[in-house]
């Protein structure tokens, strides 16, 4: 039989999703999993926007526009707007979720052997798209000491083969946001080096202290260097609808990805239909997700700090946290809590760490924690992985 | 300003939706477009699907396994079992469209610089997808004068760079369904040269005469080696749901197309819920649609063979003509068509030919016609082509 290719074999797993069997195993054994390893909130999806689906009544779910259908664009350039960037028609293409809006803006911006330096640890999925791109990950050091907020030298992460850097604000999986100093810095540096400048800015609106983080839209110096990759799933809890978008101003990259849009033909349909009710929300929607984000963050950052040998920064936006445990290796780990552990029927599941990184050999004793759930629940499970670690044979004294 | 990549300048254009600002500036005008560029069915999405809309009582439209949401899932292997093929769990993935699963199939079994084998002309996106993954298609030439079927001495189309066979069958853009004998030749040329043979069976149910194609998941000979682009999008006018599946027997392949999975997550959970109903179409349903798509070959066929110096052969399946017409070149006259041609009001696009092919320089005096409106527009847009072909200026006498 044939070999599958190499870049099939050598392609990551996915750390939040590879332990999922084990998660179901634990399910079918009769353990409550509390499930902290995917970003997957719990919050509804608004009401008014399910209600496009009782609404729905074209006869026939067409084919759309490559670049989006026009009521979902309206909705997504009023958005800007009120963002402070005006945008022209050309500069924002409608992407089968933030996945597909990472993945044009890497095929549109870098070729094969081309380098993208991005801080490390960062969201695992940017390493699989790269490789699966034959894109070069070049790591941003960044550590839990330092909150994984950038280093002072920038320049000495960029070599003569970098084309763009890629950074996520606020951060999955660290949830640093990034100050203005750090913004300033990078955005130097693409401008003095002519790099692409990357921007994952799908948890914009998670932020927990302080206004919320300018875009890469924002900043005249880069140019048309800035590339944004925006998502609804967190925003809106749409997370299965895969919706998002790709937003520059450089026209070369938008039309090489208004290309590679019209190959995959067009965006789904129904979660435009879905998602275009954005603009119906009521202006303190995020106001109120917000302020629950913000008890559910402090709860996991006490509930962490309260676990003798956990080292945690506690994070200023999105809904992660990434925290270094007293154990020998995150995958053993939480094997461990969903086969071995259990307290009253039910175990926690985070996401272990070394996926996170492109450089080997780091994260092995770091974990992701999405806090995802009720602040009961997430208090439940901060006590359990301290019981959980308690017993763990990896555990490092 | 920092260039785009090469891969992204050097992607091809759609020949299906380049030439849309055309036809929408012609709407603009007061013309009213027949479309036969794009395979759009206009044929209803089965109500007893669409009702699964006003079923959705969801209140968080959530992720779901990478693989496939359980219910579509087991409509899926529903489906292939009734057509005789008894699949595993790990034999499927469900895509967003078929052109994810095309995406993912290409990816899987070859590296950058493979080449793949492709009878030319062919479904374009296969050649945007095989550019942006570095994959090199080589042509199997076949012609309209031999009703676009495969040549005689395939070994001649295989070299050692070779790593897998891709099929579309039924054929999209010509409509050939492949003899027995030329599948039996196909395998035999997989099975002797240790090839792939990836097969794009989107269009299975659209076949005019005799009994449905056979799968190339149904000849022993190819072990492992068949891997099955599929799609709901034509089945069933799903088209903008984009829903579909990967299905092969390969762990190795399938185990690759799920890490490539997971890392854009899921697929689309609303088109998973509507696709999922499948299982309650009455038995006759595809008789129904295929009767209908015959009467409308014929009415596009019988229009052309009445058009002087057009040169057809009448398509056994799917729902595309390919014709030679006495033109000077396909992308000119088709614009021609929307910018300077209406009759009554009215105009017809078709989809320009030299898109559809690999090799360099073939199809620019062919189109491809998507019969995909009722038999009396296809009336009318056969007549409205004649008409226009006698006053084009680059008319070929």
């Amino acid at each position: 039989m044939p070999a599958p290719s190499r870049r099939g074999l050598d392609a990551p797993s996915s750390p939040i999703r590879k332990l999922v069997p084990y998660a179901d195993a634990a399910r079918a054994r009769g353990v409550n999993v509390l499930h902290l390893n995917i970003g997957q909130p719990d919050i509804e999806t608004p009401a008014v926007m399910r209600a496009a689906l009782t609404d729905y009544h074209d006869t026939v779910i067409a084919y759309g526009p490559s670049g989006g259908d026009a009521p979902f664009r309206e909705a997504l350039f009023a958005y800007y707007r009120r963002l402070g960037h005006a945008l022209s028609p050309s500069d924002l293409i409608v992407t089968t979720g933030g996945s597909e809006a990472v993945f044009f803006a890497l095929a549109a911006c870098l070729d094969p052997g081309d380098e993208i330096a991005i801080p490390d640890p960062m969201y695992a999925n940017y390493i699989g798209y790269a490789q699966l791109l034959g894109i070069v990950v070049r790591p941003i050091p960044t550590t839990v000491e330092s909150g994984y907020h950038l280093p002072q030298d920038l320049d000495a992460c960029i070599g003569p083969k970098t084309r763009a850097v890629l950074i996520c604000n606020p951060s999955n999986p660290t949830g640093a946001v990034y100050t203005d100093a750090e913004m300033a810095a990078v955005v130097d540096l693409c401008a003095r080096r002519d790099l692409f400048l990357i921007a994952d800015e799908v948890y914009r609106e998670f932020v927990y202290e302080g206004p919320l983080p300018k875009s890469v839209l924002a900043y005249p110096a880069l140019g048309d260097r800035a590339v944004v990759v925006d998502s609804l799933s967190k925003r809106y809890s749409l997370c299965g609808a895969r919706i998002g978008c790709l937003v520059s101003r450089h026209s070369g990259v938008m039309a090489s990805a208004m290309k590679f849009a019209q190959a995959r033909l067009s965006p789904p349909a129904l979660a435009q239909v879905v998602a275009a009710r954005a603009t119906e929300l009521a202006p303190d929607f995020f106001d109120v997700a917000r302020d629950e984000y913000r008890r559910r963050r402090d709860t996991v950052f006490e509930g962490l700090k309260a676990i003798p040998g956990v080292l945690a920064h506690r994070p200023e936006g999105a809904f992660y946290q990434m925290a270094r445990l007293p154990i020998d290796d995150g995958d053993t780990f939480v094997r461990f809590m969903l086969e071995s552990f259990s307290k009253d029927g039910r175990t926690v599941m985070v996401a272990p760490g070394a996926g996170f990184y492109a450089e080997p050999g780091r994260g092995t004793d770091e974990v992701r924690i999405a806090y995802v759930l009720n602040t009961d629940d997430l208090a439940l499970s901060m006590r359990l992985l301290g019981e959980g670690l308690e017993v763990y044979p990896g555990r490092r004294r």
